[in-house]
């Protein structure tokens, strides 16, 4: 049985799209991650597509507790280039979703997100960033405040030598330039899960037959979810399998031990050019201290304690 | 007797500075407009500070019935640099300042335009930007649906052939030259009364006798105003009298024939360099109509028109 | 009869173009302009075409004691993209050129110009750059000892309110802002004859009716690109008449009354964004002296004078 | 004996530089390579330093047969900062420099170049340039005809994910970084020869002290230059060894296997931000062939073979 202090309160912050499906069902099935609620943004897909994505992801893992707010549709100054190639027309293309039987939740997720820290103890939520920054950037500048209240930061987004969406930048940093590097640049402890880490979660074949031998309808969903993500993956990016980026994020809270990690400075290139939405992290010298730098980057995952995290979390739910 | 129907009700969003006192005194004073709402922004100065001079300005009209809310304290993307020499250290030196009696009023401005808007009739309520745009570029990325719902945007800022922070760049775009971008490309009914215009607006010796001619001790706030701003214009950017740009805005939606205006395409420049949060202005070609231009700039004065309308505002109060 | 002293060499750098044709003629008729030489770059048209233009209108003049040099080819950064829509296919539209008789001059025009500014005394020669400004960038950075020994540079091109190909930016800066940016920050004397001022060189029917009535065959040469250039500018910018660009820069030359002008500050934007080949002027405050500011734009035309100019040297050709 | 088809004739545009005086000693030192001539670029330091230098490192390895040529002072667009902090006053602190009894040869070196490669046979001459690429780019830009005359460029500059002198910037390349944009753009077969593969070419104190050992005044010379260069590299950059960059290019064209090389398609950031100067080299997907992409990246750095050829070369010099 786990200790209340041993769970972190996180709000998820996305744009489900496959992987943050996943990054939902480990959130839900892990007992040492309290999701007090799901906010979306514009990503992957349009903002209603991704919000239903979200209620039915709940809807699938019976989690009808979970508030869902809608956010921004939009990035902050360009407009939203949809990833349909990579997550299909409905944003969760390859299974069949539930109709999500709790009502969407009123107010907006930049309203809700700024309540919700303010009126928790300083300290104790997390925020887990895993579509573009929108909502968290539009946050922070309605109310400053939150900076010295959220204990943390963990974001999917960027990479400090990989890109996808160019050669260079990450699709959620991409996406929104000038919010990453709004959010990059608050003075709030800060981890980057970005491709270089994301890129070793593959859902290999091996894994994803023993998601399969869990046999339960959300298993199903599950696997049914990386059929269509691997095509995907093979289809635009040459890649055998699926990297799984989002619940990089949600397994480094439950255990930091699935990823190393090193402190350097991050900024965000906003400049229209080759490198438009490069995460630059300055790994120059030795690496500096929490105090000197509150930000830092996942390097290396532990492949194995990751997806036993994944496919626990997924019996848990049943 | 004025009838509802000629009467424009009005946001006032501004960063009091002289001028944006002296578009409070002409929205208080004027029987065709309806304040409903101050809502304030970093900008001339530090958001407590102009909140601050917003509400002693009203309480000096007496018009304590107009709500004030805080809104953002910086721009999206870029640290606020202050016009300390232009407004001075309160950002309203030159005068006393009477002490507030209505309190601040509740919620963040931002929320509270968004909220206004979308509970009043569509087409009923008019925005009035005379600070940076921060707030109102939060407020349309916040809730879209503000775009088909205000009347129309009338703003001081800008200038299509005159700068005053730089060659080429006007204070309140230049502060906030993303905000001023995402302002200017929403598709509703947008006036730049930029410096070409608001130069034309000088308070001259002569113009400053009648406000002192008034005799009451609002005129003599008013004036004391001026005295600091002449001061601060001669000393800074080479003018003899110094012009009283915010007041432009107001004056125009009470009276369109107070100055002409050119339909024509506005977009704002935010790349780092020489023009940058310059507003760039296509004069090129014939005048489009306004189906094919939802932007207009306001290009000649009428000078004793304006400011027979601030004299009788200042009258009127009493 | 002119006085050596009263001669001023000049080395005109140009693309033509219609109005390229006519500052060649104007420099070739005048008795106070020495056309030591004409220099080409890939502008209005490709290199090929523009040089062969240059040597043909030459021809036309009977002026084939005048060396030809070909230029650069294309900008410094970016690509060419010439302007057919202006100046037709061949660059020279409207008119049957002659073959010059008198083949290209050897060498490259950037060294030719080095070589001839470096040869001659100092203080002796005047550029005239009426096209992209890549052979003069080039040149200021092989020799920058050029920069102390030219006479001055006066240019046609940039605007400080006015442009063509885009809002804000005149053809000859937007097609090599960077070269732009370089001529413009060198330390020697720079006048800027930009649209402000040659928007008021027009070509109109009484002019152009004065042209022909000189009844040679100069004379119909020069007035069959008029009839061309009109109607490009008619289907292309708007205009009734003909704005003829070029000439104005050799006419302020022979008389610098044919024009005011303002000293101000310069610079050019070379960030992608709407002001991209925008030339910056800044006129605010008082007019800096010659010592305070190495650089000055045209500002008002005497029409009378400037035509007249063009005349005499029509009928001076013979 | 070396068969001339094996011998390689190169220009060594350089900016001397402990690290360039070392390329120089390799290229005078190894038969397969033939030094055709030294140009030379404002960069560690400025023009005139290097130059000097250029010289009297040729003077110490003996190799007055080879002309040096002075090329442009400073950057095409940005003002030159040199690298005093790297390679001291002189450009080359550390050694007694030997007086150059050759005169610096006449001539420009960008129009040396330009007329070297059009009056040898296609294909016979490669650029080697090991400092800013300034003059590369203004050769190119006179005449574009070289593009298809050089066999190749085999450059030092920039980095897939390391820089110094920023984050994710390279001296060369960040010096000027318009001018390497322009090279990295033209179809020439070009391999850059970054950060990443030079920081493996490390003198460690075994190499310095087989280099001590050779015991001839060059040796000491060679010596001499690396005390100071890793006293620089202690200082500055947090090197225990100091890397030497710019031989590396002249070992790749000795013996190719001195390094691995991944072909793919690369760019240089230009705009002012974080990521100014960037080669932005895209490694996504599989690796491209030579006919779909001319230009690679140098990975992996044979240490061994790599110093067995400097040691050889200045033992060869004697
Ligand atoms: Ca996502
Ligand atoms: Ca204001
Ligand atoms: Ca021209
Ligand atoms: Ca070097």
């Amino acid at each position: 049985m786990t200790n209340t202090s041993d769970v972190t309160k996180i709000i998820l912050d996305c744009d489900p799209g496959h992987d943050d499906a996943m990054a939902i069902l480990l959130a839900i099935g892990n007992p040492k991650i309290d999701l007090i609620g799901v906010t979306t943004v514009g990503g992957n897909q349009s903002l209603d597509k991704v919000t239903y994505n979200a209620r039915a992801t709940l809807e699938a893992a019976g989690a009808t507790d979970v508030p869902v707010r809608a956010g921004c549709d939009r990035p902050i100054l360009r407009p939203l280039k949809v990833a349909a190639a990579v997550h299909g027309e409905s944003g969760l293309d390859g299974v069949e979703l539930p109709e999500p039987s709790r009502p969407l939740d009123e107010g907006h997720a930049v309203n809700w997100i700024i309540d919700t820290i303010m009126n928790n103890e300083p300290g104790t939520i997390t925020l887990v960033p895993t579509g573009p920054l929108t909502n968290i950037a539009m946050a922070v500048r309605l109310e400053p405040r939150i900076v010295d209240r959220v204990k943390e930061v963990v974001l999917m987004g960027g990479g400090y030598h990989v890109g996808n969406c160019s050669a260079v930048a990450e699709f959620n940093v991409a996406t929104d330039p000038e919010a990453a590097r709004i959010v990059f640049n608050e003075k709030w402890p800060l981890t980057m899960v970005g491709l270089d880490l994301t890129h070793q979660a593959l859902c290999t074949p091996e894994v994803q037959g023993r998601i399969d031998a869990i046999g339960t309808d959300l298993a199903h969903f599950a696997s049914g979810l990386m059929d269509f993500f691997r095509k995907a993956y093979q289809n635009n990016q040459d890649f055998v399998d699926p990297p799984v980026h989002d619940p990089c994020t949600v397994a480094y809270l439950i255990d930091p031990d699935v990823m190393t990690t090193r402190r350097c400075p991050l900024d965000v290139e906003t400049h229209d050019g080759p490198t438009l939405g490069m995460t630059v992290a300055d790994l120059r010298g030795p690496e500096p201290s929490a105090e000197e730098c509150h930000t830092q980057v996942a390097v290396k995952l532990d492949f194995d304690r990751f997806w036993n995290l994944i496919i626990d979390a997924i019996k848990a739910i049943g």
